[in-house]
């Protein structure tokens, strides 16, 4: 068959070294650039332009084992980065070191980008591997000479940047403080990159407490109920959220018989 | 003297109308003009750059009577739109019609710059002309053929995106409920473009207690003492807030007595 021939011949011409190390990198860097291309960041972008784009831009292909850091909070944000495989954790602390907040996002995702421009270029969150990952950088320097020449490239990063901000918005206007349920949920939604996902929240009931402006004794009680539900883990000094959009789900549902009592008792 | 006969000559050359028209209009427009171009989205366009931009774009500039709707909430954003001078107000609802904040913006500023890209295109504030206004408004065809070629224009625009990204997510983390004094304060720092100046917050007693989980009673007595010390002015179902930051330095000061008192309380 032709391709024993092939392979006998690229046997014969190649090292060995060849087969252990750089095919199964090429593989690897083809495999990542697919799923790179696929990012919203890039849709809608012909070949060609993503070949000029390639000639031009350095892209830094890295892999890291599950435990190891790759983006530290407080540091300059020099970098677009972008998780093409695994799942990556956001460890975020509040200015009065009461409470840290584990959010866990899963690959295709770009990582920490609204820290790459503005007033505020350093990482809010650290950004650890959950599993082993695959993670692609591009220097902000290509982004301003290179990448912006694209006009789809520029117009998909204001779109992502134009629809965060008015996510958060929604956020803000969202807020309620009607009761201690909604509270803890509120809590969470304000201070999670995605309103959905696995999340855990490490800190002290009292803190908790006094966070929400609640009884140590109240807000026990509460996620003991929510527990039973089955929508949170209690851990000692640890709240786990298994899925954050639950939560937010059970609370409308809540709010929704909480306000048809209020009329029951009003009318 | 040469001045006089300059004069002499071109009103001999030129209509009347000319002198009680067009030369006023000249005049305003290159004032707007002037104004705009000190704007942060164009700051750092060199003045070869400014009359390409100029040569191609075309500029709306228009002039609103005091009490004339500019934008309304709802209708979909296709233009930038800058308040060059005057003052004008922000009027937004919440989804249960609860209440309407109002909010006051004075020139230069842009205007709901935030819809103008990604899903929400729609205004979310309806903006009416509180004083006379100066406005003038950029189709976003243009943004997107022309002004988009220039460099500088796309950084200052992609960084006055990623601050506003940069301050919602702040706030999201700086929200507190610890107490009554709190809450009613990060209750409007949550819902307003900008943490200063004059605010009028249209609602019922009963629903703002409700929104914030208190009893109509404390929330009244509290908004009682604000009052006293010259934070807030009560109307009938309105609470005027001269300037919101002088309330928000109230309740760091407050916040800092409160957990002193605490600190106290626990020794």
């Amino acid at each position: 068959m032709n391709i024993i021939k092939f392979y006998q011949y690229i046997c014969n011409e190649l090292e060995l070294d060849y087969f252990i190390t750089v095919i199964p990198k090429m593989v690897v860097m083809e495999t990542m650039y697919e799923t790179l291309l696929k990012m919203p960041l890039f849709q809608g972008l012909g070949e060609d332009e993503i070949t000029k784009i390639v000639g031009k831009v350095k892209l830094h292909f890295q892999k890291y084992k599950a435990g190891s850091v790759i983006l530290r909070s407080g540091d300059p944000c020099n970098e677009l980065t972008f998780l093409l495989k695994g799942e990556i954790m956001l460890e975020s602390t509040d200015k009065d070191n009461n409470f840290v907040l584990k959010e866990f996002q899963s690959a295709p995702d770009l990582v920490g980008f609204y820290s790459l421009f503005g007033i505020k270029t350093c990482y809010f969150s650290t950004y650890t591997a959950e599993t082993d990952v695959d993670v692609v950088s591009i220097d902000k320097s290509f982004i301003l000479t290179e990448l912006d020449k694209h006009d789809i490239f520029r117009l998909n990063f204001r779109n992502i940047l134009s629809n965060r901000l008015q996510q958060f918005h929604d956020r803000l206007w969202q807020f309620t403080y009607s009761c201690l349920e909604t509270k803890i949920v509120d809590f969470l939604l304000a201070r999670c990159e995605k309103p959905y996902g696995k999340k855990q929240l490490k800190i002290k009931m009292e803190d908790f407490a006094a966070i929400i402006g609640e009884t140590r004794l109240s807000v026990s009680k509460c996620l003991n109920q929510l527990e039973k539900d089955g929508l949170v883990i209690l851990r000692r000094t640890e709240v786990e959220i298994p899925d954050l959009n639950l939560l937010k789900l059970w609370k409308e549902k809540f709010l929704m018989t909480f306000s048809h009592n209020k009329e029951i008792v009003n009318e």
